[in-house]
């Protein structure tokens, strides 16, 4: 079974739909986490961006470290994770984004310490979810900040209906999702791949 | 060269003394990821806790979801991050534990989902650094709660100054650091072993 239809059962037989917005996979992605899954997810994006010449797999604490570590396992590059607020031990230059969480219904800054990402960087961003696309925005900021060069973003299930992605792609991005999901409308999943 | 010495080696060359208590790392451990050594750190504990019949395990966002992750991939078992404070999405019942950040200078509350520990479980406690042990007691405190077993705790750096590890194995908990710090004073990373 292809790692696409893998995770298309997993949430059929796992997900829960919270509200039309809000599609709970904490089961095996983003609270409990499923390794061997993870590594299926990883392998994917490093074969659909394979021979991009990435240097550096971005993403954002806490939910998007698993999928993109193994990205980076496949692709053997690091990963660098923007975390969340400027702790105590991250002194020097920094790069930051604004993130307005969906979820959380807040805003928070995300930063990424300027050792990490530079000029010469290739960059491809991977994340669980992309949903209004704010995460992305806040790496995109980032990326733009420290003159690196994005290659594309990665994400493992897409709510379309929430217009993220298509404003991405406008923006002449290169988005790939493993799952698209149309709408949760009435509690139901609509699958468009 | 084993993990230890790999992880050795990359602290003289790449770690930071930024006071008596704090080694900075996250050029390689927890800002900045090398997947490549992650996987042969989850290797290593996956061998050093073979057999235990380990069912779980479990960390808390964000630094130590890497390791807990290789981990749970050469052990064949589910990963759990406890997460700081209770998101929106996260309903029901749910297992906390208070932690004082001893980096942040804050108290937090962690969270792990009802669904995702039980009785049935055997769990092995994955993190990056153990320090006073503020985060590994919050941890047990789930645990406790869930009614599940501790198999023992791995972290990949141990500062033994800080006592935390003294402290856990009094009690009787099987404690496995790859690396022991015995000092950092005078801006010099002391090795014990």
């Amino acid at each position: 079974m292809s790692v696409v239809e893998l995770l298309k059962e997993k949430i059929r037989q796992e997900g829960r739909v919270i509200s039309d917005d809000i599609l709970k996979v904490d089961s095996f992605l983003n609270h409990q986490i499923d390794p061997i899954l993870m590594l299926k997810v990883g392998e994917e994006f490093a074969c659909r961006f394979a021979g991009s010449g990435i240097t550096k797999v971005l993403t954002v604490e806490a939910s998007g470290i698993a999928v993109a570590l193994m990205t980076g396992l496949c692709l053997k590059v690091p990963v660098v994770f923007a975390k969340k607020k400027q702790p105590s031990t991250m002194e020097g230059d920094t790069y930051c984004g604004r993130v307005r969480s969906f979820t959380k219904e807040e805003v928070i800054d995300i930063v990424v310490a300027g050792s990490y990402l530079g000029p010469e960087d290739r960059v491809l961003i991977i994340d669980d979810f992309l949903a209004s696309g704010e995460a992305a925005r806040g790496l995109l900021k980032i990326i733009d900040q420290a003159g690196a060069t994005l290659v594309g973003i990665g994400t493992v299930i897409e709510k379309v209906f929430q217009s993220g992605g298509e404003t991405l792609r406008e923006q002449g991005i290169r988005v790939e999702s493993l799952v698209q999901i149309g709408s949760l409308a009435g509690g139901q999943v609509e699958f468009l791949n």
